[in-house]
């Protein structure tokens, strides 16, 4: 008596408004008439998970027992994909993917898409994210392969505007948060970044369409188009399969 | 590996997007200055649930398998209690409490308790909400025996501004919902209402404080605020007992 269509499990928590700001943007993503025409989901939003850049910067693996926690307690709901609206959580995204037989959408293979397939043809772009999902580059190297070069934010920009902002958004304290992310996305552009990708999942609550003269790429929003996208492959070869059976 | 705090099981999904503004209500009325001072949440959003207004008004019994199979995931994902961001769902609330070994909050306790206890002495106080809400008699029972007249919208309003308003917003088409939504508790307001019951948790997505000149109750907030009060009161008691343990 649950859902006949494919779920999407949510491994969230990480921060808590940022896996709120997803499942609005899910919900309103969604084309849908009624309750029902809408995805069903599962989230885990277990936010006592260990500082997941904190971890990485100190070479600890402390974050990874709860993500796998996380995991079988959404494959145990009955999830048939997932989706972790946390970008530097994606630094265990390959044993999180080696460990279930489930598909792990990835946030990071989402947005490059998007960036390499936008129609201006970026040749840089600015990366503004936690200093862990910067040192484990999974923006880089797919986007220096791709021929577009990613800069990020200097030394000091880094700490007291992108980090104390992001942080400032996990305190709740929005408005604080605002200015001193707008000023490290204008540095970027004054280096010459043609778009910017916000590659936390804080960020975007803050950051708009209008807080940057270039485009900015909310990567809560593009793991919501890879999700929708799953969603209706799923349903699609469910239908072909129920088809075929009877 | 999961929290060591008691977790919540959110029974959503009625409607996905009252689910999503449950979740950002709960996570910004939560006091925290990080991700781990955050509530932990397990959201079981699955809306293919048959409609529970209708089914109520057809004398069908068709969502309550669906509700206890939701119940059953969330108390294996480790839930301690439960709360349901959807007012017309609470018409199973005795059934499911009976289910269950878990607290189930109730929405309407923690609405009707706000009223009575508002420093403005309510004499009558008006409700918007699904027909099954009102024929249901969420509110008005606990109210009368309070002292407080409920009074609802008119046949005409019931269904022409109220339902039409709440499947605009499940269709994602709040700009429509939101004059409908106003008027009807305009007209509320106009046969001496004092303050509005926004029973369903589709309505404060499109009726804030400042749609009406009498006071709003935002059965969403107040729900989160009974989580919140239910998660200190479990947090406290686990303390308790593990400084007796030791």
């Amino acid at each position: 008596m649950t859902a006949s269509s494919p779920i999407l499990g949510v491994l969230g928590g990480m921060g808590p408004l940022a896996t709120a700001d997803f499942m609005r943007k899910l919900v309103e993503a969604t084309p849908a008439a009624r309750d029902q025409d809408h995805m069903p989901v599962f989230v885990h939003s277990v936010p006592q998970i260990p500082d997941r850049s904190e971890s990485f910067l100190a070479g600890s693996d402390a974050p990874w027992p709860f993500l796998l926690c996380g995991l079988r307690i959404l494959e145990a709901a009955g999830a048939s994909a997932i989706a972790i609206p946390c970008n530097t959580a994606h630094l265990w995204h390959a044993r999180l993917a080696a460990a279930t037989g489930l598909e792990v959408l990835h946030i990071g293979h989402a947005t490059s898409a998007a960036v390499t397939s936008h129609p201006a043809a970026f040749k840089r772009v600015g990366l503004m994210a936690t200093s862990a999902t910067i040192m484990g580059r999974i923006y880089q190297d797919a986007l220096c392969a791709a021929g577009v070069d990613v800069i990020v934010p200097s030394a000091h920009d880094q700490v007291e505007l992108v980090t104390a902002g992001i942080a400032a958004v996990k305190a709740g304290d929005l408005a604080s948060a605002a200015p001193r992310l707008r000023e490290a996305a204008a540095h970027l552009v004054e280096r010459g970044a043609q778009g910017v990708i916000l590659g936390c999942t804080e960020l975007p609550l803050v950051l708009h369409g209008d807080a940057s003269d270039v485009p900015l790429f909310d990567t809560t929003h593009l793991l919501v188009k890879a999700c929708i996208s799953w969603w209706s492959k799923s349903k699609a070869a469910q239908r072909r399969s129920e088809t075929f059976s009877q």
